[in-house]
């Protein structure tokens, strides 16, 4: 896959692994052997396909030690998030296969459960983990049987998922139920970007004043003193333990014993730990490990987010290897734009949940910091705190990916939408995203949001269109409005000297043809181009038009082109009840289909869409240039020459 | 309203207050009386209309003590759920539309942004007053101007909505911002069911050892010591007024100064408590009030559920005035068939978020305590505790109303779906609910589900089917599967002696006709039974179809049903993009509209319906028998006699 000779490792104790069974005849020494080796060969691979690299690169030692102690796949360890799942999946007879991550066919980015029985709950979205292995530990106890068993159950969840309220609330019913089980807390100072929050602070403060050099010694000392079944003994060392740092009772308060924190790269800490929870731990245990995120990795230590997210690159150089980009991003349109408007507009503010890059606010953020809100990983929050913005006089933008908007669909429900509220919902990543997979699609948003009362949605057609969006919503004070765009870049059209606003529900007739009209809802506008082109070599010379609204639709637009052809398709990047839906409804409801229409609607199909490029991934879904065309053909009932058909 | 001659109780202090401007003149003396004859009427206003009595009763004086103190509706007193705000809307002007609560035209019964501005943040689902509140106190400091200003703003949350991850997330984003803001922590030990959770046993243990005689004089003397704006002396206040109770350092860690806890019976802690944090405040603070639910009226503090929610009733008495039913409800049916399932096959369980009572698991908790868990208010864990309990080996039923499982829909997606688990959605309080009005209407779940690649979706045309209904569910381990149903009785029909697993994906033929098909999915099935009799009078006898399932859809018979018939005509209780939606998606794909056939899709319209009985709102919404018989006409093009247009 790499353009010159890839760096790889030697790895002797490494090549000896199959899988976590062969972990348990190595010494100590050896295991801290090996974690080295798995670093080097996580960094080796990942430079190669790119992918998340700082956060696998923190939990190398605290993988190894995790399957040195415990028993996988019996034991369930389930990775929060699982972008630091690299190591585990080098460690659990996937090696092989490294280098096909994040690519067709390949490995997945994040924990499976098809790829591995080693993989007990697959995720991608954050805070789950605890959910999760609460529910195994409680199946087991149930007597639910699996081909594998079920032993232990492990969540590994970084302080930055541990700030979602989902986690709080697994901690709150696990505290409750007193289920042994163990909740690692990989606090390295950093979700994505650095932390936000009360509770990170508080973390802080857990270990402020006990620097590592100290805590070796109190965490080899504290195994033999960790909480037996005696109570007597239990209580002692439970007091004991919690002079070792200074606290923790947040967890305690709910239910937890809570142990640490330790050095997360110190095996002589890690593995006793372990190995203590695992012999007598009859709770539920919160183990807090100190990691550094990027560890090792000297370019990924450096970074400003600990090497998150990363192309392939030089290993020797940490230099990246990005394809030139021809046209800006749609994400950093929007973050422009939007920083454009604000300084116009004081009224003018953004929220985002712990993506500020991802959203493009940064630079919202960097100029007007005290209008730029990171409420941590809250869509929940997050989306009520902008209605209530709102209602205060403000003009809130909210800035999140469909799939995430997902955590605050009863808010956008509730407190929004109900009430009225002109919150502004900045969707990007809609559609389908590429490398991140089936996990990270946008797929529902548009139906989800148009069945609302009073929504307005919107998806940009380029770049331009979605500047224009941005002005629009900004000026929209009668209610919630939404606006859509995908992961990327944009078309490379010119963008508009000044952003403004459109008419709410008014289309655009993109071009005029005849026999079949083709509607477009977002950027699959320009695949609709592209079969049209290809179209006129045949003489079919289909309509064209960019719907902007699904809702509210351009009701004129769209019976006057029903009216004047004798097939309407439309496509959106969404699955069925969205646009398609909207406009089938219209139809319907006016007779449109009394006396035949030859109508279409293009959708995404019903099935989740593994990783592969962005445009595979549309292949696979049937809405590019081809299908479109060989959909026309159809349709109009011409035989087509590829014989492709969507 | 009432069928007899109600009892008005006596209350010459409430005569004279128009609004809380008129609480500032009164001495804290009257204000104690005061709240006692706003309990009195409180009492008086439910036993003539029904309604949530307990919340209310139960924050009578903290009522008074708002409005006494602080300046609404400059400052925002923002209820969370808002069952509790009867008194406040008693005192805040809507005291003589009291008696027309929860009715069609008349009061809702939770606070309402478009029916008072002294509610400032709309609610009714749970623990989003946290989030409103800091919205408000940003918005204050960034200048956000509305008519009435913004001063303080003021949380009220029960100690059940605080172990909301949602409002964790709310606290741990105020505690990180500083803002001056107050969350009065409304401490009953009760939700709606007894409290479960780890949080309720820390709050219990708060205050354990000082039973409220101690606190009196603590909180008194705790007024002088409050924080101020002189570092030196805040400090030694905080220290001084942690030792008032044992800690409440779990707040105290997310960065909110913790006060309490205090009686919130006791006028004479809750005033001088708030007015010093009125005067000195500078960051958030959180006021830890203990509460009874049913306060001051035995019937109510007697019941186990605190008088949570009643029918009219009788004052003297507290006898319940409810109809007779004549149908078991739903909600019941579901839980004895579950309970009677879980009772042949071990691997049944069932997860309810705080609602015990309400989704009928409260059988299965009593036959199957090991098997039933109530995870708290806590849509999002429990959506994705139940995914890892299919994941390990056991049979998990989700019950949640339509509305909430809003809540935990991206772990729906992310969790269930894209997993393929076979957790069953028991989803109750489908469609339109009555007097709780828009908040809890179940609208888009038929959508939000259908478009799940993998979901089976099934809606219950009776209580005969919904017992077959829930077998089905249970048979099913391929994949996720939800079935519907709505609040209220049944039809009546026979319940089956024993439940039988459906086919997936295969909906019944209910009576052959012609001309024109019906094809409902859900309870609309019987005021299609309606609309046909009617119809049979003009001779026209309508085939109708009960489509069991929206998704996967009986495409065979429906494209028979289109085939057979001139017009074909969807109905459900659901927003477009759901049923009707795939029902379009596939007669577009099939090309069947090409030549022409009159569709319909019958759905809830587009805006939210106010509070009424199920019946009215259903005319409201068009989809009564009188309007299906009206579409019927239409479509056919026959002159309807009643002039009636749905």
């Amino acid at each position: 896959m790499s353009d010159d000779q890839p760096h790889r490792p030697d790895t002797p104790l490494l090549d000896r692994i199959a899988g976590p069974a062969d972990l348990k005849s190595l010494s100590d020494a050896q295991l801290t052997q090996l974690a080295h080796e798995l670093r080097a060969e996580t960094v080796s691979a990942v430079s190669e396909t790119g992918g998340h690299l700082g956060a696998g690169l923190g939990v190398v030692e605290l993988t190894v030690a995790l399957h040195a102690v415990f028993e996988a796949p019996r034991d369930k360890i389930i990775w929060d998030v699982s972008h630091q799942s690299y190591p585990h999946k080098i460690l659990t007879g996937r090696r092989d296969r490294m280098r096909t991550l994040r690519q067709k066919d390949g490995l997945s980015g994040f924990t499976k459960r098809s790829e591995s029985a080693h993989d007990p709950f697959g995720a991608a979205h954050s805070s789950t983990s605890i959910s999760a292995a609460l529910g195994f530990a409680v199946a087991r106890d149930l007597g639910g049987a699996i081909p594998e068993g079920t032993g232990d159950s492990i969540a590994v969840i970084g302080d930055g998922a541990m700030s979602a309220g989902m986690a709080f609330e697994a901690m709150n019913n696990a505290g409750h139920l007193g289920k042994r089980m163990i909740v690692i807390l990989n606090d390295n100072e950093m979700s994505i970007a650095p932390p936000v929050g009360a509770l990170s602070a508080y973390l802080s403060r857990l270990y402020a004043e006990k620097p590592f050099q100290d805590l070796k010694a109190a965490a080899k000392g504290a195994v033999s003193l960790l909480p037996g079944p005696f109570r007597e003994g239990a209580k002692r060392a439970k007091d004991m333990l919690k002079g070792m740092a200074m606290g923790g009772t947040l967890f305690e308060a709910l239910g937890f014993t809570y142990l640490g924190p330790i050095d997360g790269h110190d095996m002589d800490q890690l593995l006793p730990i372990l190995r203590a929870i695992r012999a007598r731990a009859t709770g539920p245990v919160l183990l807090h490990v100190l990691t550094t995120k990027g560890k090792g990795y000297a370019p990924a230590e450096r970074a400003d987010d600990g090497g998150h997210a990363t192309a392939r690159f030089d290993v020797l150089t940490g230099k990246q290897k990005k394809a030139p980009s021809n046209a800006p991003s749609y994400t950093s349109v929007f973050g422009e734009t939007l920083a454009r408007l604000a300084a116009a507009d004081d009224r003018i503010c953004a929220v985002t949940a712990a993506m500020p890059d991802g959203t493009g606010l940064k630079l919202m953020a960097e100029r007007f910091p005290s209008r730029c809100f990171d409420v941590g990983i809250a869509e929940q929050h997050g989306v009520t705190f902008s209605a209530a913005l709102a209602a205060g006089g403000m003009r809130p933008f909210c800035a999140m990916y469909s799939t995430f908007l997902q955590r605050g669909y009863d808010q956008v429900v509730h407190d929004v939408a109900l009430q009225g509220l002109p919150v502004r919902f900045a969707i990007d990543r809609a559609g389908l995203v590429g490398a991140d997979g089936a996990t990270h699609a946008g797929s529902f948003d548009i139906g989800y949001l148009s069945s609302l009362p009073g929504m307005v949605v919107m998806a940009a057609a380029d770049e331009a269109e979605l500047v224009h969006m941005v002005a629009t919503a900004a000026a929209h004070d009668d209610g919630p409005i939404a606006f859509r765009y995908p992961r990327g870049e944009g078309v490379g059209v010119e963008l508009p000297e000044t952003p403004e606003p459109l008419e709410i529900g008014k289309g655009r007739i993109v071009a005029q043809g005849g026999r079949v009209a083709i509607l477009s809802f977002g950027t699959r506008l320009a695949e609709v181009r592209k079969a049209a082109e290809s179209l006129a070599v045949r003489g079919i010379n289909p309509t064209i038009a960019d719907a902007r609204f699904a809702k509210p639709l351009d009701e004129a637009m769209i019976l006057k082109l029903a009216e004047d052809h004798e097939a309407l398709i439309t496509i959106e990047e969404g699955s069925v009840g969205g646009f398609g839906s909207q406009v089938a409804q219209l139809l319907a409801d006016r007779g449109v289909f009394d006396h035949g229409l030859k109508f279409r609607s293009m959708v995404l199909p019903d099935q989740f869409i593994d990783q592969a490029g962005p445009a595979e991934m549309y292949d696979a879904a049937g809405l590019n240039a081809a299908q479109i065309e060989a959909r026309v053909l159809d349709v109009l009932d011409v035989a087509a020459i590829t014989g492709r058909r969507a």
